[in-house]
């Protein structure tokens, strides 16, 4: 522990008396202080070392922060059965991209269907269209004015979740989509635009249910729940939405901080600065989305969701220099983080 | 054999007085109930023991009932000579893709080629047709308007089989092509959204001859030829629906099963819950085609296409997590699974 | 030999006087009448016994008739200098495409630039422009309204060579463009559509110069020259035609004979039956544009063109099974058959 | 030292006075007029003898010329924290690609994506948008009009640096865009018909700055600084500019010539002729803006860039004989560039 930095809440504290080391090794488990981003330049890359606590004393311990474990997300995955068939895996509705960010519905309809949903369908402007089926012909669009009409006799209900945000724009009309969605109680992950419209009408929050999950990364988590000092504020602001919309926040970063509504936080173990590119949020926001369509439970779906996207990232830079990863890379090993996963004895 | 299940029909036995297994081990060759989806429950996995039958006491025993083996199909394909040129292969027309599913006419169209076709067309609305090209630039595309003139000119006539219906609409344009195709008795393959026409419109069943090849999933089965109570039931529908329109239909699902218009019913061996995933069908679709269009029978063209279809997946699957595999995974492995076929000792 | 057939002219033979071989060994050279499709029958797989004839010998046999052989093209080829530009490598023009076969213009300039060509443009109507871009960004597109401008302003002088034909359709546009091209009199190969307008306007044969090569499969020949009983009379039909017009003809299919305006007839001798596939022929017409543009005389592209291709298609066939060969496999292997000749040692 | 050839500037010699050489061997250091293409047929390959000069010695010899060397560059990178986010890596606005030319766009993106650039938002036709979202999903496009709109609400102020050139076009818009990004006083690099804009307009020479680097080839070069009798004067003009103007110039080809506003001459020494190849130079383009908007110096980005892209290439064509290397080769191994920079040890 760097002398001076406090173990959970260091806001306040004198950065002049706190060592800056280039590395900290801590026993068993890592302090919460060092989840933040702000105490990087305190602890350095740190390493944990193991002291043989009993396994026991460790569970037995009761505390509402705990860090993803590759073994936990191993138990989570469901198996296949003989007779199962695509309709058993779901059919997603993905609101995504526009005429200028086509290429994020691409990203995330790629993700959704490398983590196993049975099918997708885009809801987008009928230009971005075309977009979408010359990258991915495994996906269906549908246009704005198509949807209104499935609305209207009833036929939009076919979806078993919901994935908005990646690229579609905060217009009066995706508005209003948003707000339809919502209402519908379908599990459903809400990311980037999404957000920015939740953050623009403020209203729309009290619509959030327990099967949403939000994704948001730093700026888009400012406009929906507000600044905060440092990391550990950010961290109860969190906590906080978590409990008030009774709904899954995920913020993005290296170790995401994911919030329950019941208040347990778990933090992400897996990723790496390679994922800083443009359009790894939209490859979240995929996985999740095909997860929960496939039955995965929300909180289930999100701790695998944000782990699975982090190893496939990992994977990716076994390959490649953190420049080179791009987004696509990162859906590429989906199917080798599957692997990776279920390889581990467990 | 799990005790107090039936080997053919399981309708009306009551379920509690099944063992339920989570493995089977059965004597040379499964029992008839073990093909269907609601007997899973009582059978698990079921693994086939040897009992050293005597081949000529296998060929000698009359049974309509059969299951695709590897050689079977192996003897079935075609050599290349050294002057064949892809007129030799044949032209195959597709009825496939819409503005918005315009990625499963690339689905299928690919699939074609990978399998051996000579040529392929396209007939689908002109704004599906650049998806197409980009994605597929071997392929050719037609639109509505140009086939109505050549159909008014008679230049129609220059295909060799066709295959309609992945992603097509079931708009009146569409139905009146499906007629026109199927009463130009050409070898064809009916496939999703064709079917779907069949089924609004039953007085087109009418027009079905012995060199149509009908590839429904269960629901789309259900629309043109009815609901059953359960898998021995269904089959018996299967039975008679091709006994009436003489025509080839594949039920597809685990274990696929195939009946011919003289009564003979034969499952298929390849495939895994992998292949549940979009636009799978649309990859069979493209095989049968292809495989008419190269001059097979109509039977060995189905038998051949179902069973590389699912050997493809298989081999897909050997690299990827069944969650992972896509359809363009299955198309991928199509040469590697003709190369597997023949690499077979006979 | 098998007895009965004739080492030349088999034409007008009684079929039933000749032996049908499976296999035939012949010594040192193949027989003129092996090359014809009409006596694969008689001949079947034949097979080269090297009877060490002494070199000079060989080279002192007067004939008109020979075989590219490896070394001979590993001869022609270029090497490329330190201070080259793209300049060096020339610009070529491609007129290929059209709304509903843009994939045809996509292979022909895809396979020009793996094989070495410094720049190129496509000329095609505006809406078949963005497939090729979304598909090959290296190549540029210019409409028929720009190349119209580029006529009259003189500026359409830059190309340093032209390729003519796949999928470009057949209208009064495509014609009088053809036309065009022939009066710059620029290195030219003139394939598929651009043959069907030369078909359809005889008079504009007399605009071939002997840096035109012509590139028609059985069909397109018919169309230019005429039908012939058999292979003999048909070769000597090319033979004719490209005296007649002073212009190198490439006879597409097994063994393809190239006849040369000084009456030398040269057969190819790689290739497989897996290139009898949709596309095949465009992207032999973008390999010959290629080398044109580079430099090479005519004579030397058609024979390294014609060699590269076939020998890309059976690099291409030892990695796939025949049926699954398409022509974007041929593309990917022209770099691996440029180093296969290389690698040969003279 | 070929006997007769000048050890600078060559200029004026009598050239049958000079030995023409296959190979030269030079001590330690190439002389500045191996440099130049017109030098090149009496030095032919060059190679460097090291006679071990001491290191002290070398340092201390002032000179304005210099090579770069792969350990110079090794130490020029950054490397990436646990905490960086794709704001860290800046976002990059990227002027390229018209309708006939949306290629050069994707080419110029995928690149500086490769090169670790956070987010790339590309400002062209909205015809050509579609382009780049169905190649590259992982780019974003702007519109002139939405431009136009962002410039009047300030908000077009969020991007950390500008790449302009490939493929955009001469007109009107393009003009007064150019014009617009250089009074932003941007870090920029200029390529293209960027330049051909400088060269038709050049009043808006004025506007560069030392956070701009010109990238052109012979023909653009002597738009914007004119004509020369041979390369040294060439360099001598080069030089001339970068002082005037004060900005970073890129004279690209062999040994492409950087000269800094300090009037240093630094010659690349990656690089290989299977290069010369249509989009080469987007590439480049693309990787410097990304360096750029990553926050690195322009000098910096410009050694590092024009070395990588070198190496990038070099890496290509270990793989693929010259002639086959197109410009996606490039980027597929700037990957593998990065770490074959960084495995050297220094």
């Amino acid at each position: 522990m760097p002398s001076g930095l406090r173990g959970e809440d260091n806001g306040g504290n004198v950065e002049k008396n706190i060592v800056k080391a280039a590395h900290t090794l801590t026993f068993q488990f890592p302090r919460l202080s060092f989840m933040f981003p702000d105490n990087y330049k305190f602890t350095g890359e740190w390493h944990l070392i193991d002291i043989q606590l009993h396994p026991e004393a460790i569970r037995n311990t009761a505390t509402n922060y705990s860090l993803i474990e590759k073994k936990d997300i191993n138990l989570l995955l469901k198996k296949r059965g003989k007779f199962d068939h695509k309709g058993t895996f779901g059919h997603g509705l993905l609101i995504a991209g526009s005429e200028d960010k086509a290429g994020a519905a691409v990203l995330a309809a790629k993700a959704a269907l490398r983590s196993g949903i049975g099918l997708i369908t885009c809801l987008l402007p009928s230009k971005a269209g075309a977009v979408i089926q010359s990258t991915l012909p495994e996906a269906m669009t549908i246009s704005f004015t198509e949807w209104t009409k499935k609305k209207e006799t009833g036929s939009a209900d076919i979806y078993s979740a919901i994935g908005a945000g990646p690229g579609m724009g905060t217009g009066d009309v995706q508005t209003r989509i948003v707000e339809e969605l919502l209402i519908m109680k379908k599990p459903a992950v809400i990311d980037a635009d999404a957000l920015n419209i939740l953050g623009k009408n403020k209203k729309l929050l009290s619509l959030l249910h327990p099967s949403v999950i939000l994704t948001p990364h730093l700026k888009e988590f400012e406009r929906i729940a507000g600044k905060a000092a440092n990391g550990y504020e950010r961290l109860m602001l969190q906590k906080n939405f978590s409990d008030k919309y009774s709904c899954i926040v995920v913020l993005k970063g290296a170790n995401s901080s994911i919030t329950l509504p019941d208040g347990r936080v778990i933090f992400n173990s897996s990723g790496n600065p390679g994922m800083a590119t443009a359009g790894s949020g939209d490859v979240l926001t995929g996985i999740i989305l095909s997860l929960l369509s496939q039955g995965y439970r929300p909180e289930d779906a999100t701790l695998a969701g944000v782990y699975l996207h982090g190893l496939a990232g990992d994977l990716a830079a076994d390959k490649l220099p953190w420049e080179s990863v791009i987004s696509s890379d990162i859906i590429d090993n989906i199917g080798n983080a599957f692997k990776d996963l279920r390889a581990d004895k467990l």
